[in-house]
C-alpha cells in the first residue's frame, strides 16, 4: 500500500514506526502507538490477551478493529498488564494497520516495551515474519503518513499540530476549522480558477499559429481579480490569524514609575518584573501570555519613557517605541499626582498610535494620592479633554490605585480586554484565518505571480508569459495543501510536531 | 453500589468523578477519564458518535464495553473529534461504570471537555437525569474507587502508584509483584495464622472459669515464633526494597584531589560537581541518580578527607563519613601517585565499612604519571597486600587514569556496579520487598506486639493478655492490605498518587 501512495513523496521509508503518544511526566496512561503494515504482527508477539468467556481471540490479529483488550506485556518476566486496540487499514489515523497499547505510564514500562517492540521486530523480520522493520517514528511522522496515505491534505496535517498546541479559544477555533478542511476548500476553489484561467490560455497556444483569442483579455482580467482580492484577503488574515495564535500584543507604555511593572505583576498573578520606586527599574521587556475570556494577551513591560543619558536606560526606551509600534493594544499609564505630565505622555502616543488598527486604554493610577473624589472626576475630564485635541480614541479610561485598590484595578482591566478579545474572536467563528507562516508565504508568491500577469495583460505581452506566470500562481497555491511539494517541504513541516502525532 | 461498598471507608463520596489520566505536556493524544453511576449519561451528553453502516447506537448508552466509537464533541462549536470508550461496573477498573475520552492533547481542549462535563452535569442533576453530581477526582482517587469496591486490597493499590513511578527494572518488578498480590498474599497467610491462634486463645477465655488450655504453650511458642520470624523478614527487607526503589547509594570517597568528582561527572555524563585543581573544592554532598543495567544507583560525591581547619570543610568531612555510612557500595579513590597515602586511606575505610553490608570498590586514578607498566602492576599488588592486611575484600581494584582514558574508566567501574546491581535484582525476582515506609512500620508494630505476646508467655501471664497483644498483630497486618484503616489513613495513602489514577 505504502508504496503506491509514496508518489506523492518519493522514497518516502514507509516502515513500520512506533513512538509514544502521551506526554512523559507524572500521568496514570501512557500510550504507545505503532503504524505500518506489520504491527498487528509485532503487537502480538510482546502481548497476550486475557481469556475471558465469549472472547473471539487468544491474539490481536484475531481481534475486531477499535475494541480494547485486556492482556499482559511480558517476556521472560511480566512487564505491564494493559489495554490494546488494533486499528487496520484503511480505517485508522494513519491509513495503515495501528495498534496502541494504553500502558501505565511508567518511565521504564513505557521504555521497555518499545525496547521490546523493536528487538522482537528484528527478529521477526529475519525468520521472514514481517517485511519491513520497525523503527522509531519521526516527530509528526504518523500525521504525515495520514498525508501520503491521503486521509487528509497538507493545510489539514499542518492543523493538527496547531491544534494540539491550541490554549485558547480563539487559536482552538481557528486550527479547528482548518482540520475539518475550511481553509482547503477555499484554496480548492481558487485553484481551480485559476487553473480554468490556465486551460484557455494555454489553448490559445495550441492555436497560436492561428492567431486566436479564445480568453477574453477584460474578461480575464475581470476573472483574476477577483481571485486575486481573495488571495490578498486570506495573506492579509495572515496578520490576525498570527497574533490569535501567538497572543494578541499589549504594551504597557507610559513615563517612569507610573507602575506599569505592578500592573504587569497584577495581571500575572506573580512576580514577573522587578518593582522598585528606584525610576528606570525595568530595563529589558518583561513578556509573558496569558488568558484572559478565552483569548490568548501577550503582555510587554516597557521600560519608563524619561530624558536620560543613561545608556542601557536609552536602549530600553528605543525598544519601548518599537514594542508599541508591534502591538495590537497599548496600555498607557499616567500618574494621577503628575497632571502636568498628562498632555506631552498622551501626545508622545498620538504621534505613535495608528488608531485603525491599535486599540489604547488609559490607566490614571496612583488615585489613593489625590485629595478627593471630585479630583478623580476632574482627573477624568482633563483626561478625556486632552484626548479629544489630539484625535486620541482610548476604549476606557481607568482611574484607580493599584495599591490600594489591586483587585479592582485588575477586574477593570481586565474586562476591557476581555472585550476586546472578544471582539477578535467574534470574527474569528467560520471564518478563515491564516497561521502559518509558510502558507502566508505561498498566499504572498501566488498574489506576486498574479500581479506579474496584470502587469503583462497591460502591456499586451504574449500569451505563453501570462499562462507561465498564472501557472506558477496555482502551483503556489497547490503547495499549501500539498498538491505539489518536495520531500524537503515535507520533512521540514512535520519536524515541527511531537513525536508520536 | 457505592453506599454498599463504602462500609471500608465510612462517609466515602461516591459522586461520579472526571479528571484527564495522562500527562500535562508535548503529546499527541490526551485521556479524560470518567467513573461513577452515572458517567454514560453525563458523557452522552457532550459526545455525538459519527454515523457507520452497520453501527450498532447513535451513542454510548447504547454501545459495546470496550469499543472504540469514533465520533465529535461540541457545544455551539466544535471542541474536538476524539475516540471514547466505555467500560461498564463492575468489569472496569474503578469498578464502577467508567468513559475514557482520547482526545487530541491540547490543553484548551483537555480543559474544556472537563468543563463542559461538569457545566452538563450540573443540568442533568437539576433534571433529574442522574442522581450524583459530578467533580473533579482528588489524586489517587479512580484507584482508591478500585479498592473500596473490592478490586485490589490496599497494598495492591499502593503498588499502582510505585508501578506508574517506576525507572528502572528492579523497581519495577518490586511494584508488579505487589500489584499482582504477591506481598499480599504472604500478609494473609500470616494474617491467617495468627488469628487461628487468637481464636484458640479465645476459645480459652469463654471456658476461662473451668481453667482448661486448649492451646498447647509449647505449641503456640513453636508456631507464633515461625510467624515472628516471617514477619522480621518482611519488615527487614524494607532496608533493600527501599534503596532498589530510591537508588543504591554509592558513596565516593577519598583524600582531596584524587578525582572523586571527576568520577562522579564521568558516570553521570555531564558536569555535575565543580571540579577544580584546588584541594577542597567539594565541600557539599553532591549527589545524583543514574540507571546502569537496570538498577538504579544514587551517586555521592563527598568531600575529600584530609586534615583541615577550615569550618565548613570539616563540616563536609564530617558528613562524608555519615554518608558513608548509609552507602551500600563505596568506591574509595587512591591517587596512584602517592603511595605513601594507600594505606593510612585504607585503614581509615576499613575502620568505617561493615562488610558484610557494604561492598568496596578501589579505583587507583592517575596511572598516567606513572613511569611504566610495571608500576601500574606494582600499584595493584601493594594495594592487594593493604586489603588483605586489613581484611578488606574489594569487589575491584581499577588502576586508570580518568583523565587520559575516561571511557576505558566509566566502563571498568560502571561494569562492577552493573555486577553489584544484577546481584540485587536476581534476588528481587517472585521474592517479596517491602519498599512502603507505612507496610515497614505495621510490620514493625506487629513485631512488637508479637514480642509482648512472647515476655507475656516467659511470665506466664493470664491469656487474656496474650490475646489482646495477639489481636494487635493481626490488626497490624491487616492494615498493611486495607481490611483495617480508618478514612484519614486512606485519604492520605491515595493523596500521594497522580491525578486521573
Amino acid at each position: 500500500m505504502g508504496k503506491k501512495k509514496a508518489s506523492k513523496a518519493t522514497d518516502y521509508n514507509f516502515d513500520n514506526i512506533v513512538a509514544p503518544a502521551t506526554a512523559v511526566g507524572a500521568g496514570a496512561i501512557g500510550i504507545i502507538r505503532l503504524s505500518g503494515a506489520d504491527v498487528i504482527t509485532i503487537a502480538d508477539a510482546i502481548f497476550t490477551p486475557y481469556q475471558h468467556s465469549g472472547k473471539k481471540s487468544a491474539n490481536l490479529k484475531g481481534s475486531d478493529s477499535y475494541k480494547l483488550i485486556f492482556g499482559k506485556i511480558a517476556d521472560s518476566v511480566l512487564i505491564d498488564e494493559c489495554l490494546a486496540a488494533v486499528f487496520r487499514a484503511p480505517n485508522s489515523y494513519t491509513g495503515e494497520n495501528s495498534v496502541e497499547f494504553y500502558t501505565h505510564a511508567s518511565s521504564y514500562i513505557m521504555e521497555k516495551v518499545q525496547r521490546m517492540l523493536l528487538d522482537i521486530s528484528t527478529r521477526l523480520l529475519k525468520d521472514g515474519k514481517i517485511s519491513s522493520p520497525l523503527r522509531m517514528a519521526q516527530a509528526g511522522e504518523f500525521t504525515q503518513r495520514a498525508f501520503l496515505n491521503g486521509k487528509m491534505d497538507l493545510a489539514q496535517a499542518e492543523a493538527v499540530a496547531d491544534l494540539i498546541a491550541s490554549e485558547t479559544e480563539s487559536s482552538h477555533s481557528i486550527a479547528m476549522n482548518q482540520m475539518r478542511g475550511g481553509f482547503s476548500k477555499e484554496l480548492r476553489d481558487l485553484r481551480q480558477s485559476l487553473l480554468s484561467l490556465c486551460s484557455l490560455l494555454e489553448l490559445e497556444l495550441d492555436f497560436s499559429e492561428e492567431d486566436v483569442e479564445f480568453a477574453d483579455r477584460q474578461k480575464l482580467t475581470s476573472l483574476l481579480t477577483t481571485t486575486y482580492i481573495k488571495i490578498k484577503d486570506l495573506a492579509d488574515s495572515f496578520a490576525l490569524g498570527n497574533v490569535i495564535k501567538n497572543g494578541i500584543p499589549v504594551a504597557i507604555v507610559g513615563a517612569v514609575n507610573t507602575g506599569k511593572s505592578t500592573l504587569l505583576n497584577l495581571i500575572l498573578g506573580e512576580e514577573r518584573a522587578i518593582v522598585s520606586p528606584i525610576q528606570g527599574t525595568t530595563r529589558d521587556t518583561v513578556e509573558d501570555n496569558i488568558n484572559i475570556g478565552g483569548t490568548l494577551f501577550r503582555f510587554i513591560d516597557t521600560a519608563g519613557i524619561r530624558n536620560t543619558t543613561e545608556t542601557i536606560e536609552m536602549m530600553g526606551i528605543e525598544r519601548t517605541w518599537q514594542k508599541l509600534k508591534e502591538s495590537t493594544v497599548i496600555i498607557l499609564m499616567l500618574d494621577a499626582t503628575r497632571e502636568a505630565s498628562f498632555s506631552p505622555s498622551l501626545s508622545s502616543i498620538a504621534e505613535k498610535i495608528d488608531t485603525k488598527r491599535q486599540q489604547l486604554i488609559i490607566i490614571a493610577n496612583k488615585t489613593d494620592k489625590l485629595a478627593s473624589a471630585n479630583c478623580v472626576q476632574t482627573l477624568e475630564k482633563t483626561i478625556k479633554n486632552c484626548c479629544k485635541a489630539l484625535e486620541l480614541k482610548p476604549k476606557s479610561i481607568i482611574a484607580t490605585s493599584l495599591k490600594k485598590n489591586p483587585t479592582e484595578s485588575k477586574v477593570r482591566t481586565e474586562s476591557v480586554l476581555s472585550e476586546i478579545g472578544k471582539s477578535f474572536s467574534s470574527d474569528i467563528q467560520g471564518k478563515t484565518y491564516v497561521t502559518n507562516l509558510r502558507h502566508y508565504q505561498a498566499l504572498r508568491d501566488a498574489q506576486s505571480s498574479i500581479e506579474r500577469v496584470f502587469a503583462a495583460l497591460d502591456a499586451n505581452l504574449p500569451t505563453d508569459l501570462l499562462a507561465q506566470d498564472l501557472r506558477q500562481a496555482t502551483d503556489d497555491l497547490g503547495s499549501i495543501i500539498g498538491e505539489i511539494s518536495s520531500k524537503d517541504v515535507l520533512n521540514n513541516i512535520f519536524a515541527n510536531f511531537c513525536i508520536g502525532k
